[in-house]
């Protein structure tokens, strides 16, 4: 095994990333270490690397958080449900606590005490990881790591938030904004035998959506979202709103049907306008969900295993995480892209 | 039987009511005439005589849902389920479609096509009032109509809003503002096996909520209902917030745990501001309820029948409803008055 | 309208039906009269004709409850959401109380009033049939009646009986026995997104399980259920035993995971062995489960619509009815057989 | 630190316990030692003992798994969220894998990798034991160990028992069975919010139920409770059975309400009969449980610790355990005898 590693690194908030060479970190008993195949480009990283959310990171640190890779190297105390040459997903949830509430009850997302890959403890834009063997996925040997990435963090996001609309089979929920986590989405719903609607404001976009197996499709440029939606279908049942924005949401809250979910997978900043007296009238219900549990996870992948859900991904490069970053930021990315270090 | 009736009629927005003599109204085959007991005073009546929300009821009308009476009139098309001498109550919900999605599901008070008693349709201000048998409420002969009033819609909101919070026995809900729909929350709450913490500006309040059963307080005037809630209790499961305003709200967002639920019962008018980074993080869910089914009133109603939750009324007069209306609207009624047309 | 109708009268319990030709009913002001198009001939008609079941039908009485047909005459006291030429089914479930717990909360299947078409009240063996209004299933005009006759029964059993095994998209669900009802079984089970292992000792019956979308099949002849799906998949989430026997019953209870559950469709007589101690320590959940709402049958009624579930129907005439009986009772038969009213 | 300490040991199947004086157990770095104050005795700890259950515990072992003690020491890989003096229980679970399905979702109770104390590992019929410091409960310092003993698994069960009903605060629960389990659950049920029926054999334990805050009681010996329980409140929505014969099993299934749910909580040998065509036609739900996960151990011990539930007990001594077995299976024993090692 090597003894250095590239590294992408966030050195200052806003500044771009340095590409860095850097000892492999050692392993505590309790860990392990992971040799990085691939890792997703996910918005966050680039919330991450600005400073953006109230609660920061702590640079000098590494981003990443869809990872990809094998075991190298066990830790002592570490049961023998992992071993080398495992594969494994290093996602988001780093860590928890395991003993408080959240924890017990199979919601370790809302742990108070969790720790957050390329957050609050170094990620995956690097040749090497730490991880917790309690918190990385398990993924089968053949799976495709370029496509398995992007699972790890937008696919589990979209699918635990189908899951938080609590729409049944059969009835209809609505996907708003098919960028790339709408077009997982799309593919979710659709799996979960779900009735699906598409809401944009580019027709490319939504007639992706529609071979994706949308249902319906509206362009809210043209026309208004909660009209159309309420008489063709009388209402979604479920709403996930995957990029918010004001406009988004407060479309949202005019096409959900009565006693109608939905569910918020962004984090803006800032405050939004909600009118109580409609969200009373029409017993709407309004949620907050980020990524998804470890159940979750192997939910997710198994439908994308099963090769109902697929990505659309782009393979990068380390040494150009800068660029992409700058491309993610305007909007110029068409799907994922991906970091490779295979080769 | 008379045939001519008392009733306060609303002849125009934000007028007085007029006390007025009326014919007693016919009923058509398939409803029931009610010689009303009863009424509870109820603040949507005042936004019903003032015209307050978007859509609106057409004066002349009769005002009035928490009628309680005995049925002496039936319909020739009503089947045997009710007959006359009948107690029954008349509440918001005067009649709903019967087949729309919500109707089938048990879910009639989001019915699109819903009459409501006092609003679209004449209520219980009145001696007499005509109803749906379909719709009334099934009481004891030997219930308090006095007591039973308040049970009818300010009893039932708080109840279906608790059960809509999700909260569990052995969980801890918060109700914010113990004035009338709030000591009724706290009442069933505790009949529910939850834990309360009563959240309030008034320290009498808070005693009552106390004596009610709360096990914890707060005065929101001079502590922090959010650091108290979250250091005494890591947070309150679900909220009850009776009274919506922006602080209450808001307030609410912060004691709240992760993953807890908010359930709104008021109606206020305007728009709310609303973090949903923060709902997001947290997993919060914030969630409109209004009044409560059939079975949630058969539930309701077996609560207070059984003693475990109480009503605080005054009685009152059909004739001096402007002066109370006066009183209500300026907050200086303690517990509910209820026009009680039996002497 | 002609003045009198064809129909296949019980004259007595275990005799060949009657084919006579009867007076049109009359209808009361809250009824309608519907004339059959088709009608699905169901084991439980089979039942009904021989007084199998404890509480038995009064002869004479017209069995069949998969009408499908159009509204001719609409009784003076219903109201507006229906009129004549709507097409309409006519299912078991003829009529409940509409006032006790189960009805007012959407489980009108359990009320203990119910009448039941074909059983305590005539059914659709017949050119017209006398219907509730309120609970008829509403058909779109364009519907083929021949098609969507088993779904009023079979399919909305088996599309019910799948919800209550409480198994989500993504999970594991075992369908036992791939007859009529089985197929649909499996077709419903495909389109709500769950995995599919069929359960059969006929190799044809579980190819055309696979056809329709099985992800894994066991023929319980040559291997024991329980061990391949413990192996395969680690035991299924939910298991839909069509036709309960001994066998069936006890083998679900093997291949069940822990804390599954088995839903029974069928309605055998006598006693059934289960082990209590291996339901404790698994935490299994047996649960029956008959028809479906009138909310059920909206959504049974939606999959087939869009094509997700198709019928396997053979064409019958009524005068043939005991031909039919003894082909269905001897197991000769493909598919349901449906009666067509219409040439 | 004592070097040596004394236990019972079962040594052959059926054989009285052996009083020994053994060394105190090492501990891994990933465990703890606990020193046993009390330990109730369970009806469990008599069927290890006799190996009565198809998978045996392998003798020599120590029963027991009721135990409240605190810690003396702490491995050295474990967390900081144990120290030692810490008071914890060591209950019937004692670790679970931590990976599968069941442990991520919440339900480690039906971990198939699970160890359970005083069965596979040596339990706290002894002055100290190993535990893992995952799955012990933590408790308050002030608890009184002999009342909390009983908690950790006759509470425990029939509160998580309770809880699988789906009885939700108002309806109606039958207990069936008064003995120590049943006490406890009556206390449950009533702190939980619903309405209890008690239903058993013995008057005294009747009486005992109605003081225990029991709405209504019903012996059976006299009464059908079946026919007692419909008449008197329709059905009862939930039942917990926590001794299952074959009476209490068959008269559960006539008493429970349509669409209501039977919970077992024991675990007799043997198969029973059960009425699927009842069970079809009534929408009737049979579900087993066993003891309960550590969330539910921490609501249990909290309904516990807040006063809701009290246990009645008897203080033993570990040198005359043959002798309160003995007491036991002769159903000798009023209430919980718990062994004290305090003195
Ligand atoms: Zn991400
Ligand atoms: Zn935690
Ligand atoms: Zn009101
Ligand atoms: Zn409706
Ligand atoms: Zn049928
Ligand atoms: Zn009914
Ligand atoms: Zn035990
Ligand atoms: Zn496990």
């Amino acid at each position: 095994m090597a003894e250095t590693m590239l590294a992408a690194v966030v050195r200052e908030f806003g500044k771009p990333l340095s590409i860095e060479r850097l000892p492999i970190p050692d392993i505590k008993p309790n860990q392990i270490l992971v040799k990085v195949d691939t890792c997703g480009v996910c918005h966050t990283d680039l919330h991450a690397a600005r400073g953006d959310w109230p609660t920061k990171p702590n640079p000098p640190f590494i981003p990443g958080h869809e990872g990809v890779g094998h075991i190298v190297a066990v830790g002592s105390q570490v049961g023998d449900f992992v071993k080398t040459s495992d594969v494994v997903g290093v996602p988001w949830l780093y860590s928890a606590c395991g003993h408080c509430e959240h924890c017990l009850g199979g919601w370790e997302t809302l742990c108070e005490k969790q720790e957050d890959t390329g957050y609050t403890v170094n990620g995956c834009f690097a040749e090497y990881v730490v991880a917790d063997p309690n918190y990385v996925a398990h993924l089968p040997a053949t799976i495709d790591p370029l496509q398995a990435s992007p699972v790890l963090c937008a696919g589990l996001t979209v699918y635990k938030g189908l899951k938080m609309t609590e729409a049944r089979p059969g009835q209809w929920v609505a996907v708003s904004g098919v960028g790339g986590l709408g077009q997982m989405a799309v593919q979710y719903a659709v799996a979960m035998g779900m009735n699906v609607v598409a809401v944009d404001i580019d027709d490319e976009k939504l007639a992706t959506a529609k071979k994706l197996g949308a249902s319906l499709t509206v362009n809210a440029k043209d026309t208004d979202p909660a009209r159309f939606i309420q008489q063709q279908i009388g209402g979604a049942h479920g709403a996930l709103v995957t990029a918010v924005g004001r406009t988004a949401f407060s479309q949202a809250m005019g096409y959900a049907r009565r006693g109608g979910t939905i569910v918020l997978n962004g984090l803006p900043p800032g405050d939004f306008p909600v009118s109580i007296f409609d969200m009373v009238m029409n017993g709407t219900t309004i949620r907050g969900s980020i990524v998804g549990t470890r159940l979750d996870m192997i939910e997710a992948m198994d439908f994308f295993a099963r090769g109902k859900v697929k990505s659309v991904v782009t393979s990068g490069k380390l040494e150009n995480i800068n660029t992409i970053f700058d491309d993610l930021q305007n909007g110029r990315l068409e799907g994922r892209t991906v970091l490779d270090f295979r080769s």
